[in-house]
């Protein structure tokens, strides 16, 4: 039988991938699943469906209730937890770099490493010197990497990913895929997303 | 040590109301939590919010991912489904008369009893003989009792219940809230709440 495999769709500056990116690779790899980080932009799938921002800024009661939850997921996980400000944070840089390093290698360390830069010690995630740091720290090239990431290449790539979420259905983040097109939204629903993936 | 507490809030047109409804009553005495039933209107909420009817009927994407969420959960909890048509249903009545039986003792039994006509065998819950026959299937006096609900003490409590769920920033079905006022959002936060209550 060949191997289980689940696609991680992930946004920089969703909340709950924050949790879901620190927990996935370790429990893909206890349920021997193969794992796929595809990172992605909200914005525009949020945008047709009429939000200019994150729900969470609209609906208040809604917003009020996922910063609690999550500090209380995060605690539960043994997570740094900060609120970032602003919300949500520009991530299109982030998502354009995190296309080269999960090419390249190094695209989870980096991708939980930009997670925690966000959520855990309230940096901003939106600005090219947060993003070089975290390149940095990793022991890359961050100039080169930065340069790369704006090639018309990467820009395209990140589109057509976006656009593939889309048509996946996908209308929030994490989502996860089966290869078989099972879709499973959010953080608490990895567990059942592995488990599909492996009947 | 006072017995630990929680309030299950939900709301009969509710989708994820309803294996919530299934599962509460029994983890809950698996974990000595006494539970409260607490059945409210979530229209005026969503109004607030901006929405027409459900927000599953107004965002596509979502909602065709609810259905077969739910479809998913209910396979597992072994629970039949039948997705409801029309959806959302007019919960007015069904949870009027929930009022009464949580007073008088048949309230659990009657709550399910209503879940399970509507999503499990796809009989209208807003229709008055439904509600009839729920509860002459309990073996109650439906005509006595569907007289009460019409009563202004019955309106207006329902009324009341609404009101402090919005109090208590309830923005959705189904919700827990622990005595210290911690709020538990969706059926896979059952287990959740009843951990803090228990804390």
């Amino acid at each position: 039988m060949a191997r289980p495999e689940l696609n991680f769709w992930f946004e920089f500056a969703s909340t709950y991938s924050y949790p879901a990116a620190m927990r996935a690779a370790p429990l893909a790899r206890a349920n021997g699943v193969a794992l796929y980080w595809r990172p992605f932009l909200l914005g525009a799938i949020f945008k047709a469906q009429g939000w200019p921002t994150s729900p969470f800024n609209i609906y208040q009661n809604k917003g009020r209730y996922m910063w609690r939850d999550l500090e209380r997921i995060c605690r539960e996980l043994d997570l740094p937890f900060v609120r970032p400000n602003p919300f949500p944070q520009n991530a299109l840089l982030a998502a354009r770099v995190a296309l080269i390093g999960l090419t390249d290698g190094w695209g989870q360390d980096y991708c939980r490493a930009v997670y925690r830069a966000e959520f855990g010690e309230g940096r901003n995630i939106g600005e090219t010197a947060t993003i070089a740091q975290v390149l940095t720290a990793l022991e890359l090239n961050a100039s080169a990497i930065l340069e790369q990431a704006q090639s018309e290449k990467i820009k395209l790539r990140l589109r057509a990913e976006t656009e593939e979420a889309q048509k996946l259905g996908i209308f929030g983040a994490p989502s996860f895929v089966t290869a078989d097109g099972e879709l499973f939204w959010g953080n608490d629903r990895l567990e059942a997303a592995l488990a599909w993936a492996k009947r």
